[in-house]
C-alpha cells in the first residue's frame, strides 16, 4: 500500500539528469494549496543555489509554501551566478506547472557539485514530473531523490490530535558513505496536520536534534544538505496552532519518524556493515555528552575498529579525551551492549576479548560510555569505516 | 656516520615487549650531566602514566632533566594505579643505572594501550640498553622507540651560535596512520646547545607549531604523545642565555630539524602514497587559516580523493565551508601546483580534469586555497585514506 497524505500529490520524471538511462531524477511534491512549511539547512558555509533561495523565500513568505521541486544527479552546488538563476528557473518551471506563485515553490538539488545544470532537460523534467501528479506517486518520488543510494527510504506515521487523525509521511536520501562527492542528505516530510508555520518550526528543530543531527558517516557536511517539512492542515477544523500536548504528540510523532529515517540512512550506506548507537551517559552537561559522541563516533580509529570487530578500547578512551571537555579518565567506563570492556579508565577486571568480539559481530549494538561526572546523556549513530569507503571515495569517478 | 652529540650517549636493548623476537625496545638517552630540558606533550585529556610522570617532573624541577628512558610495544596508558608505579619503576631504574637522581630522568612508552608493563623484562631492558651507552648509539636508540614504523627517522643539523658551532640530533616514530591502536608519536632531540631551560621552552614550542602541530594523518591524538628536548650546554661557554639573534638561529635550527622529521613521519605511514601541503591564504586571521587547513587535512572526503587521484574540487570547498569560520565561498580560488582547478567558487573557466589529475599522481603536491578575504597564511601537511589504512586499523589485532 503506498504511503498518502490528505492535500498533497506527488510525481516523477526520468529527465536524463543523471547518467543511468531511465532513472527517475526529477521529483515533484505539492500540495492542492499554500501549506505551512519548515525547513533546515545545512550549517556549511558554501551552500548551494537551490540551498540559498530555498531560504530566502521562506523567510520571505512567513514559513508558507505550496510545493517542492527536487533533483537528483547534480547538485548545482558552486555553479556561480548561473547557478543561482537556474534555481530560479526551476522554481518558476514547476509553478507554471501546477499554477503556483514561484514565490511558494522550494526547490533542492543533489548529486555532482561544480556542474552547471543541464536546464532544458530539467525543465521538461519539470513540466513530466507535473503531470504524473498523483496521491499516490510518494513512492516514485522518493525513487527521483535517490543518487547512489541502494534503495528508497520512505516511513509513514499517524497520531491523534485533538480527535483527529494526523498523518506524516517522510522519505529521505543519503548520506555521505554513499556518495560523498554528491551533495548529499535530502529529507521531505508531508503531513495533513493542522499547524501553523511557527508551530511547524519549533517542532521540526525538536525533532531534528536527536534524529539527523545525531547521526554521522564521515563527519563532512555537504552544500545541500536540506530537510523540508509542509503542513496541509486537511486533519482537524478550527485554528491552525498546535499547544501543550497536541504540540508535543506531533514533535513525537515527527521524531520518530525522523529517526526511522536516519537509521534507514545510516544503515543504507555502502560499505557499512555495523551500525552502532553510541551512548555517552554521567556528563557535565548536555554540550559536553554531545561533545564526547560525536568524537567517538567520527573518530577513523574507532570507526575501523568497528570494522574490524576488534574490541580495541583504548581507541575509543583515546577518542573521548580528544573531545575537549573535562573528563576524569579514571572514571570511565565502557560497555559493549552487555559486555564490559573498561572499568575505571582501564580494562575491565572480567574483560574477555572473545565475549566483546562477539558482539562487534552484531549488525547494530550499543558502545556505552558512562563518564560518571554528572547526570546529562547524548546518543549518536556511528558506522564503521570499511574498505567499501574507501573503495567508493577514492575511485568514483574513475 | 652516525649521529652524535656533544654530551650525550645513547642505548638501546632488545627487551621481548615486542612481539618480534630481537626487536630493539627499550632506548636510554643519558647526558653526563644535569641538561636544559623542555617537553611538549599530548593534549588529549586521557594521558598515558609517563605522560603524567615526565609533565610532573618537568615543573618540579624546573626545566631540567638528565636522562629519558622509552620503552616501544606498550603504551603504560589506561592502566590505573599500576601503570603509574611502573612509570615511576623506570625512572627509577634508568636513574640507578647511569647513577642519576630518579627525578631527574623523563619516561615515555609507546604501543599497546591497557595492558600492564611486563616489568621484569622492562627493568631488564633498562639495565642492558644502560650497559650499551655510547656516543654512537643514537641510531640504536633511534630504533628502539619505534613501533610499526617501516624505517627509523632520525636527522641532524648543525649551526653556529655566538661562534660556537651547535649540534642539533633528533629522531621520530610514527603516527597514526602507521598503528594507531599504539600510543602513537614520540620525537627527540639532543643539543649541546647552552641554553636555558626557558629559553628551550621558547624554541620548542615556537619550533613545534609549524611543524608538528601541521601534520594530520587521521586527526587523533594520542594518549602518549611526547616531543622532548635536552640540551647539554656543552658548546659555548659563559651565561647560558640565548637572546636575539642567537635565539632565533637556535630555534630555526630546531625548527628546520623538526619539519624534516615531521615530514618522515608523515611519509612513512603504511596506505600513504601522496603526502600533500594544504596552503591556505587571503585568510582573515592565523587562527581561521589554520582551521580551514585542518579541516581540509582532515576530511576523509578529500583524503579519499587524495587517495584516488580524483580532483573533485568540490569535495575541498565543501570542507572550507565547514571549517567554522566566516568565509566568501564566492571569492576562493583552488590551485593544485600549476593547475587551477576553481576561481571565485566555481570551476576554473581552464579547467581540464586531465591535467589536474596528473598533478595528483606526484607523490607530492601543493593544494592551494586562496579564500581572498585577508592576509593570514597557514600550512598543514595531509595524506590519503587508502585501502592500506582501513587494512592496518581494522586488522591490525586479527
Amino acid at each position: 500500500m503506498s504511503l498518502r497524505c490528505n492535500g498533497f500529490r506527488f510525481g516523477a520524471a526520468a529527465a536524463g539528469i543523471k547518467k543511468q538511462s531511465g532513472a527517475l531524477d526529477v521529483g515533484l511534491l505539492a500540495c492542492e494549496s499554500v501549506a505551512s512549511a519548515a525547513a533546515i539547512f545545512t550549517q556549511n558555509r558554501v551552500k548551494a543555489a537551490p540551498v540559498r533561495l530555498s531560504q530566502a523565500l521562506l523567510r520571505k513568505a512567513g514559513g508558507r509554501a505550496q510545493a517542492i521541486v527536487v533533483n537528483s544527479g547534480n547538485a548545482n552546488a558552486c555553479t556561480g551566478a548561473a547557478g543561482t538563476r537556474d534555481a530560479r528557473q526551476m522554481a518558476a518551471a514547476a509553478a507554471a506547472a501546477i499554477g503556483a506563485d514561484a514565490g511558494q515553490v522550494l526547490v533542492a538539488s543533489t548529486g555532482v557539485i561544480g556542474v552547471p545544470l543541464p536546464m532544458e532537460r530539467v525543465a521538461a523534467g519539470i513540466g513530466a514530473a507535473a503531470e504524473s501528479l498523483s496521491a499516490d506517486g510518494f513512492d516514485a518520488f522518493a525513487h527521483a531523490i535517490l543518487t547512489t543510494d541502494k534503495r528508497a527510504k520512505a516511513a509513514g506515521r499517524t497520531v491523534t490530535i485533538g480527535g483527529s487523525k494526523v498523518t506524516l509521511i517522510g522519505c529521505t536520501k543519503g548520506a555521505g558513505m554513499i556518495a560523498p562527492n554528491m551533495a548529499t542528505t535530502l529529507t521531505f516530510v508531508a503531513t495533513d496536520a493542522r499547524v501553523a508555520p511557527r508551530g511547524l518550526d519549533a517542532a521540526i528543530r525538536a525533532a531534528v536534534a536527536p534524529t539527523f543531527n545525531a547521526i554521522t558517516v564521515d563527519g563532512d557536511t555537504s552544500t545541500n544538505d536540506t530537510l523540508a517539512l509542509l503542513a496541509s492542515g486537511r486533519a482537524g477544523k478550527g485554528k491552525s496552532g498546535l499547544a501543550g500536548a497536541d504540540a508535543r504528540r506531533f514533535t513525537e510523532a515527527l521524531t520518530d519518524l525522523l529517526d526511522e529515517l536516519a537509521r534507514a540512512l545510516i544503515g543504507d550506506g555502502e560499505g557499512v556493515h555495523h551500525v552502532v548507537r553510541v551512548c555517552v551517559r554521567g556528563a557535565r552537561s548536555d554540550a559536553a555528552a554531545r561533545k564526547v559522541a560525536q568524537r567517538i563516533a567520527n573518530s577513523p580509529l574507532v570507526k575501523t575498529a568497528i570494522a574490524g570487530g576488534d574490541p580495541n578500547w583504548g581507541r575509543i578512551l583515546c577518542a573521548v579525551g580528544n573531545a575537549g571537555v573535562p573528563i576524569r579518565p579514571e572514571r570511565i567506563d565502557l560497555t559493549l551492549d552487555d559486555v564490559a570492556i573498561a572499568r575505571a579508565g582501564a580494562a575491565a577486571p572480567d574483560f574477555v576479548e572473545a565475549r566483546a568480539a562477539e558482539v562487534m559481530q552484531r549488525p547494530t549494538y550499543d558502545l556505552v560510555v558512562d563518564l560518571h561526572d554528572g547526570k546529562a546523556e547524548a546518543r549518536y549513530l556511528a558506522c564503521d569505516l570499511s574498505h567499501g569507503y574507501v573503495e567508493i571515495n577514492a575511485d568514483y569517478r574513475t
